[in-house]
């Protein structure tokens, strides 16, 4: 059996930047991916000519600092997200264009959803990115759902199916599904309502895509990263663990599992893992997203002095962005999250796509509606990944179990974005959490 | 490899009713159960003098035919549960006796709780138990917690506390984390709140345990019951299933998966399972239940004209109950759901049991303080279950990706309590789902 100091499962951003921290520590190390590449859900797929196009994760922020300087340190160019012209409210037939951050509604309808963000800003300020289990009230905000919260605080229908999309946007999950409490800590950990709802405006995206840094970390790793090794079991003893799987038995000291936790949960664990932890596994599922971009000649969008954002308020598709590269064919990008992801995913590609180009085309006109290129994913459908962007709390779970999100079990570490305290959910955060767990063995 | 008709996974009262029903029907069955023992979520202990004692499941009711048919079959025998002399409802020092199912709260407190029950009855009767996620207005009430629509609708504090008890007690779940028309859907499930809340005072108990009838299942399976099998891959091709683990390969036409959602979606498919199932698998956590037994000389609880039930409104144990055997010595059990089970398991042994006999002292005395006997099982422990006594929905799963909880997989069905249209979560539910499932399969 091979042996060495620290197994880590789970080869994207989170477990590679483990790999790298304890490598720099000069610890062995053995990356165990179950997948056939590296990236998790940061997955660059490539467009007639050889442009990127990044199917998961995907925009670098200003927060984004260790993001930043992996990039920088292997070389990842950005360019900032096209932002150019007017932004597009969607509304069955009717579009307006708007600018920055301040969608054309009626006064009325813009106050109550400002009073509305000031007051989620508010209740965010109080939570303990650390602790959120433990903020004034934390009981009953994780007693109710976002949606609850919203239909209190914001009964004008326009302005809370707008709030709804944005949080589809950010969680990929329904405001239906996810405890109120939760939506705070996220919207916290990412910096607040405004950089949350601005993010658009002041971020780049990669020009050779997203995975890049991810994986050049990759090859440095060379033998150390092992492509379809899918980890069954983790025995853990006085020696330390045994991680086990068809591929064989790799033996450590200890072992960082950067998955998402519900895929950390279907791993058999021995001795079994403490019931409050196993319970966090059943408890925090991924949320649902689809990802699809429309290639065309050229951003004809742009002629009309349009962003290629638009937000979509009846529509299965409730938000579109441009990701044309710079030099490159036009693109457009556009999400679905949360149950309108599962029932579009339900659908053949053909059907799919007729749908997703139908809200293209109520967006951006007759001009969107035959792309010479079409690239999507559907990440719930990928069995290493299972969803995304990244887990959720549904109501409950944070106030009682969610306290075993980063705790160690004896020599077995949690990495992954759903474990950082900072930028969850995000890239950003799937490294530093990365970094976490390494420190947390170097510390030993 | 051994090639049979169909295996079943899980042996517990769904995949053995399965096992019988199909081995009636002349198919060939092996059934493959990971623990070391047969009968799942019913498990009794024997307690000093060989007396039962039910750990896991335990109360047959009226509505419970295809258990009565069992039971009789076997020739279990059942006693009514006992039910003489006056309940409690315990307020920290203050302890209240009452009869029947109307607690010793003031007239208005009973009014409003009294108006609340009938809105929740009124609600669950327009629930289709086969398809909820149809009822009107489903997707608002899935999009709430039970705890919201409590909050709203019985806006006085003991009587939502009351309310809040008699939910845990049912569905082991806090209501802060479980869907609201989840909740409807389990209580029409089992009836109806008059079936639910009364449902101490109609039902049975088993003389030699709960497990009786599910052990004798197994008896006649003979070798066709195999124990410590846990199934870690089920592989669909053309030729049927091929259902693997370190036990080695069991080939079939179909399987049968009577598990939880949670444990099946441990099981790793090839071709991996559709995502909408996936994310059933990931979104239908195991609730928790502590089950303890405090053993007397004789129930001395009767002497004061005690039934031995007790409601606690500040306690950590908020249900008690009387389980002695005719004949047999004083038995006292303690029900604890939810977070407070998450919070008692978390200590020691002793102090655990220190927590649940200060209860039973506050509700029945001095004479409560020195058991001679105690047992206990903590569900989220057990490796083989996680959880009890069943999984269920939180907000957003049901109207998302609950309609895929039956639906078979190519050659995989479904079993197990959850499954069941009508009293999910119960012994009952456990052996209808297993017949459906058999029948799924005759039916080919």
């Amino acid at each position: 059996m091979d042996r060495v100091d620290v197994v880590v499962v789970g080869a994207g951003y989170a477990g590679l930047s483990a790999a790298r921290a304890l490598r720099a520590a000069g610890r062995t190390v053995v990356v165990l991916e179950a997948s056939d590449r590296a990236g998790g859900r940061a997955l660059s797929a490539r467009i007639d000519g050889g442009w990127a196009v990044d199917l998961g994760a995907q925009w670098i922020s200003g927060g984004h600092t260790r993001l930043a300087a992996l990039a920088q340190e292997y070389g990842a160019e950005t360019y900032p997200s096209p932002s150019v012209g007017a932004n597009l409210l969607v509304e069955g037939a009717v579009r307006r264009p708007f600018r920055g951050t301040r969608p054309p509604l009626s006064p009325l309808v813009l106050l109550v959803l400002g009073q509305a963000m000031w007051r989620i800003e508010r209740l965010a300020a109080r939570i303990d990115l650390a602790h959120p289990w433990t903020t004034p009230g934390a009981d009953r905000l994780d007693a109710m759902t976002a949606a609850t919260w919203l239909r209190r605080n914001l009964p004008e229908r326009r302005a809370r199916q707008l709030a709804e999309v944005m949080i589809g946007e950010e969680l990929c999950v329904d405001v239906g599904s996810v405890s109120m409490l939760a939506l705070l800590t996220t919207i916290r950990a990412a910096g607040g309502v405004e950089a949350g709802v601005t993010a658009e405006t002041v971020t780049r995206l990669f020009v050779e895509g997203a995975d890049g840094p991810a994986l050049s970390m990759a090859a440095e790793l060379g033998d150390a990263l092992r492509l379809r090794s899918a980890v069954t079991s983790i025995q853990q003893g006085a020696q330390g663990v045994s991680v086990r799987g068809e591929f064989g038995a790799v033996a450590a000291g200890h072992v960082i599992v950067a998955l998402p936790p519900v895929l950390a949960g279907r791993i058999a664990y021995d001795p079994p893992l403490p019931a409050a932890r196993d319970h966090l596994t059943q408890r925090m599922p991924m949320g649902s997203v689809l990802k699809a971009f429309a290639v065309y000649d050229r951003p004809f969008w742009r002629d009309e002095f349009l962003t290629g954002q638009a937000l979509n308020l009846h529509d299965p598709v409730p938000v579109t962005f441009d990701a044309t590269r710079p030099g490159g064919p036009g693109c457009l990008g556009a999400l679905v999250p949360g149950r309108a992801a599962h029932r579009l995913a339900a659908l053949s590609p053909p059907e799919r796509r007729g749908m997703i180009v139908g809200s293209l085309v109520r967006a951006f006109g007759h001009r969107a509606r035959d792309p010479i290129g079409w690239h999507e994913k559907v990440w719930a459908d990928d069995p290493f990944v299972r969803g995304g962007y990244g887990a959720f709390f549904p109501p409950g779970v944070l106030t009682t179990v969610g306290s075993g999100v980063r705790h160690p079990v004896g020599a077995i570490h949690w990495a992954g974005s759903e474990t950082a305290t900072e930028w969850s959910g995000y890239i950003e955060g799937a490294i530093r959490s990365g970094e976490r767990a390494a420190a947390e063995i170097s510390a030993h």
